[in-house]
Formats: C-alpha cells, structure tokens, sequence
C-alpha cells in the first residue's frame, strides 16, 4: 500500500523510544518531560470529576461543543490576563488535547509543502515533528541563553523567502530551560511586527518561573493580532487529562475551530467540565507555588549534583523556570556513546541533537529534574558521572 | 497572513452550524447524530472513574503511552474478537480521540494532494471534511440500498488513476441508515483484494441491529491486512470521553502511532482507564441490548409518523440498525427551501446534498431518530409534514 509522501518525513521520536527503555527497573530517567506524580492534587481532581458526573452527566458524556466548555474558555481567558496580561474574550480561546494539538493544528493551518518554519536553535523536538506532518523547511534562528538574537532575525526576515510561520518558546524553553530577556522579547516584537507572518507563542512553563521577575508574554506586547498563543494543563496541573488551549484572534480561532472540528469533533467534555469545577473549587495558585518550590529545589539539586559528579568541561545552563536543564560538552565529543554508557549504568537523558532541526550539535543533552525525588536526581547524576570520566 | 492553501477545501459543516440553530427552545432537533442521553449508564462511569481517580491516580493524571492504554487495548482487541469476528493482539489496536480521529490519521497516512478517495454515494460527511485537510479527489461509488456495486466498483478501479483510499461504511451507512448485504460484502472484497490499496472499514454503528442477522464485517473477511477498521465507544457507551479505537495490522498501527504522537501524543488516560474499568466491572452487552429496544422502538414510531404525517411522495430508507433514516423527495425538489420552512416550524434535519462530496442531491435529508423520545419525535414529524403540504 502507498502511503503519502509526508510519512517520508515522519520517523519515532527518540524520546519516545527511550521511555520505552527507561520502564527498566531501577533506571534512573532524565528523560521525559513530566511532571512530579506525588504532586498531582488527586483529591481535589477525583472530587471535581465525581461531582460533574454525579450532577451533569448528561452533558458531560455527550457530543458538546468543538471550541470547547464554554465556562472553561472563559476560565482561560480570564486566567490569560491574570497570568500573561493578555484581555481575551471566550471567543479568542479553543481547547485542545494538549498543547501539542495546538502545534499540530498550527501547523495544518498555516503551511504548505517546502513553507519556512523559523524556529529557535534548539527547539522543541515534538513541534519539529508535528510540522514535519506538512513538509515545511525548518530555518534555525541564532539563538544564545537571553533568547533569538534580533539582528540576525531581521536579516532571515528580508532574505529568507517563503516564511509562513515562526515558532518560539519564549519562557523556560523546552529543551535548554533558557528564558528570553525583556530586551529580547521588545526587539523581537519590533522587528516582527514589520512583516505580516503568524508567531506561535507555545508556552506550557510560563507559571512555572522559581527566581526573577516576570516578563511578559509576547502576546501582551502584540498589537496586530500576530500572535497565537498556546496554553496547557499539563504541567500546572496533569497531562493525563490533555486539556490545553489555543489563544487568538477571534477570527483565527474560527479556523482552527474548522481544523479541531476534521480533527476529533472536540476534547472530551467530561475533563473539560472536571478542570472547570477545580477552578472553581481549588485554590490552584497555590498548588502552583508548591510546585515552584519543589522544582526549584531539585533543579539547586541537580546543578550541584553537576557540580560535585560531573566533569570540569560540562556547561549546565542555569534555568529560572520550568522542567529541563541542558549541558554542552566540548566540541567533538559526542552524547550519543555516552548515552549507551549511561543506559548501562541505569540512567537515561536524552540527546540534544534531535532538537536541532537541521541536526548537528552531538555534543548537547536535556535533563529533565521535575520528575525524580531529590535523592534520585543526586543518585542518577552521580551514575551519569561514572561513565564520564 | 497566508494560511496553508488546503484551508480553501475547508468550510463550516451544515450540520454544526445546524446544530448552534437548534439550541433554541422549543426546537425538536432531527439533525445531530446523539445518542439519547437518559440512557448514559451515568452512575456506572462515574464510579468507574472514581475508582480509577481514587486507586490509581499517579497513572490517570500522567502521560501515558501513544498507543493507548494496554489493558484497554487487549479489551477492544477481544470484543473484536466476539463482536466483529477478528482475531487481534493489542499490538493491532490504537486508541483515538473517537473515531473521527482515525479519518483525519488515514487521510494524513496515505493520502497526498490529488490523491483518489473512493467512498459510498452518499457518505459520511465529517470523513468528506476530514480527508479535505489532505486536498484528495472524491469518486464516489455507485450505492443502492444493499451497498456498492460491485462491477462499478471494478470498473472504477480499473480506470481511475490514483485511487489510495476506498472509505466505506457497511453497517448501518450515515447518513443513510442503509446496510451492505452479504452478497456484496463478499463481491467487494472479491474485487478490492486484487488490488494493493487500503479500505477503512468505519464501523461506529455495528452494534446497534434491531432486526435481521448479524453480519461478518469486512474485516473479518480480509485475507491480506488490507482493511483498517475504526471503532469507537461513543455510540454504544458515551460519545463525551472521546474514546475510539483502529484496527489494522501491526505494521499499520506503528505508522498511524507516529502520526498520533504528533498530533497530540496520546488520548486522555483517564478516561481510558475509566472505560477499562467499566468493561470489567459493569455488563455492557445487556446494556447495548437495552440502547437496541430503545432506538428501534423510536425507529418505528419516525417511520409510522412519516407515514402518517408526510405526503405520499416522500421514500424514506429503512434501516436495520443505526441512528439516520433518509428520505429522498421526488427529483426537482428542493430540501433546502423545505429546511428553511421546517426551522421557522421548529424542526430541524440535515440536508442530504451535504453527504455527496461532488454535490447534488439536493431532494434528500437526513433524520436522526435516537436522540428524541418517542412523543417528541412524532411531533417533529407532524411538524414537518406540516410545512411539505
């Protein structure tokens, strides 16, 4: 049987696989993206989805609405300013499964086969193979630790031809951790604000910041309506109920409505009306700060477990927020032999280099440090020593 | 901004905006394609989910696996088995977000622009929206009451060009309520097993026959792995969980788990884990046999009140199981004006040209006949027949 062209372009994730390997007993992962289990509020959820099923079932279990709960949307709007000082009315918000449908979705409504993707260098290794599914070609943007430098932007902007769509994670980036500045986030407005191109704002760690002030959203300094911006559950509350959301003009929501609808119809109801009733019963600020506070110590954790196990020649970065650190080794070396070593010795990281678009850069590594316990990161990070000498 | 050139394909369906019309009061709706709610096992689902909320929350909150939740697919792989007679390990099951994501993965898997979708005459709409997103040509295949034809069906493979996907639904066909015969469930398989190209098997409506005997499904009589077969929960349990499911060969299922890893990573686990629990837990059989009595007896009384209350003129099918019945008026007629008369008289249908994805067609309509209780579809049918004088 053929299949379409696009499947040439499509091959497993390694992360994936490595999960898959990491269900070892006694592996120690670094690898996943996900969130501390022993700090989901699995009370507080189970008593929301039992009082929806108990007293409105019969529109929680049928066919509803592909924009989404509207309760929920206007939950989400109302949260967007409180948190990313973005006004929205419900109309500018469409639930998705996840935040990684919003990527899908993305791109399916704005690129053709051989569109640019302008995307950060490294990006996200789940957005690359989500566009991947429409052919485009990926340009890299330089980008260092304060974020995508403007110059040289501007420069791809003018010569690069084709561009239909630009793709950021502004705060606490998937995979190195590393924050735009807010010089950064002005000058990048600026200069995009010229051209007549959509910017993707995927943003699932922006509530998690541990240290320094808040910056705005680049949706908050837009003033055209460039930005669409994409939300999620996962990481401030669960993932398992795939409940994330997708900003924008009203009159952009409206096609991705269009998509969402060929998709799946719409996100299941029943998880839709759940995470209402939390926000409506649940103080989820304040299950966020505990959340901060467990993170940032196992990030301090793992950066001094670094210190204390790994080789002098390890860059870390030095994350204000989110879930992931990243460590450059020098040049020439490659992460891939010392992934095998590692898997050996019983714990898992995954490689930089598939978040590199255009491949290269062998010598990097994502370490995940939401997940584990502190004394399992300590552990973990003293094996990933042992085969570095 | 440029939007991606297959977003000319798309456009709003009739039946959603249909459905926002009918949410006035008073409105007796025939258009949508619900199961009745009062028969939500309700009580059942909300203490399965308790239960999987209460004992195993660190896996329902997490992310899960691509593929679907293990227990659940050895689930659907053995009621496959019982129900539609195919023997399948879990490795030939992936859970979707319901089946209407396995139409939109199957155009995305094997279909590019240009590409030839053969589907029945008429066909299930949301799959004529789905594939869209692809850009193919729709062939529609030649279809009377008993299926399609079997030497048109050889005589479009053979001359057509870039034929990569034949889409069919044989039991209890949306929008017609029609069913294949087995004679021609055989001839077709005849006919498709000598050439190399997929056929989806959409199959939401199997379970619910009201008379006459049961009959094999394509897949079980498929020799070469040729069939992929999209089932789903929502018409047989509930459709607001969002929990359908594809079965095809090992082989396929890898290649459909990729492009659901990009789209949205995985289906909710709670709710699969939910439906898990309710399969071991609560007798779902007698329960379908249950949602049988019921939607026959309001099959029943939609065909006598039509014969009641509409004129001689109007042929209505008479299916054997499903949710539609579909009326055709005599040729030059126009459902369209006769929509428009019927939701000032507070009734609602779906035109029927809708379901052809070349046009025409215009003197048919489709009639839900599930989701309104007996009196209330009686006096839907009245108030048609008043405004067809």
């Amino acid at each position: 049987m053929q299949l379409s062209r696009r499947m040439n372009y499509l091959k497993a994730s390694e992360i994936r696989d490595l999960l898959k390997l990491t269900e070892q007993p006694e592996m120690i992962s670094f690898s996943g993206g996900m969130p501390a289990p022993e700090l989901f509020p699995s009370e507080v959820i189970r008593q929301a989805m039992n009082s929806v099923l108990a007293e409105k079932s019969e529109i929680a279990l049928q066919y509803a609405c592909t924009e989404g709960y509207t309760p929920l949307r206007e939950k989400i709007a109302h949260r967007m300013e409180a948190k990313f000082q973005v006004r929205l009315t419900k109309e500018q918000v469409l639930v998705t499964n996840g935040s990684q449908q919003c990527l899908d979705f993305t791109g399916r409504l704005f690129l053709d086969e051989g569109s640019v993707v302008l995307c950060e260098s490294p990006t996200y290794l789940a957005a690359i193979n989500a566009f991947r599914a429409y052919m485009p070609r990926f340009v890299e943007m330089p980008t260092d630790s304060d974020g995508v430098k403007p110059d040289c932007l501007e420069k791809l902007m003018k010569t690069i031809d084709g561009i239909r769509l630009i793709y950021v994670i502004p705060d606490f980036q998937n995979p190195t951790g590393n924050s735009w500045s807010l010089e950064r986030r002005k000058a990048f407005m600026d200069v995009i604000s010229r051209f007549d191109i959509p910017v993707l704002e995927d943003n699932p760690y922006g509530e998690l910041r541990y240290e320094g002030r808040h910056l705005p959203s680049l949706m908050s300094m837009d003033k055209k309506g460039q930005v669409v911006f994409a939300g999620t559950f996962s990481k401030i509350l669960c993932p398992g109920f795939r409940v994330g959301w997708i900003a924008a003009e009203a009159d952009i929501i409206r096609k991705y409505a269009l998509l969402k609808q060929g998709a799946d119809l719409h996100t299941a109801i029943a998880t839709q009306m759940c995470i209402h009733e939390i926000l409506e019963t649940f103080d989820l600020e304040s299950h966020i700060l505990k959340l901060q506070q467990v993170y940032r110590s196992r990030r301090d954790i793992m950066l001094d477990a670094i210190s204390r196990f790994l080789p002098g020649y390890v860059q870390p970065s030095r994350p204000q927020g989110g879930l992931f650190l990243w460590l450059t080794l020098p040049d020439g070396m490659n992460a891939r032999e010392l992934l095998e070593k590692s898997l050996r010795n019983k714990v898992a990281f995954v490689l930089g280099g598939s978040f590199f678009p255009n491949g290269g850069h062998e010598n990097t590594m994502r370490l995940n440090y939401s997940y584990s316990p502190e004394a399992v990161i300590v552990e973990g990070i003293r094996r990933l020593g042992e085969v570095m000498v």
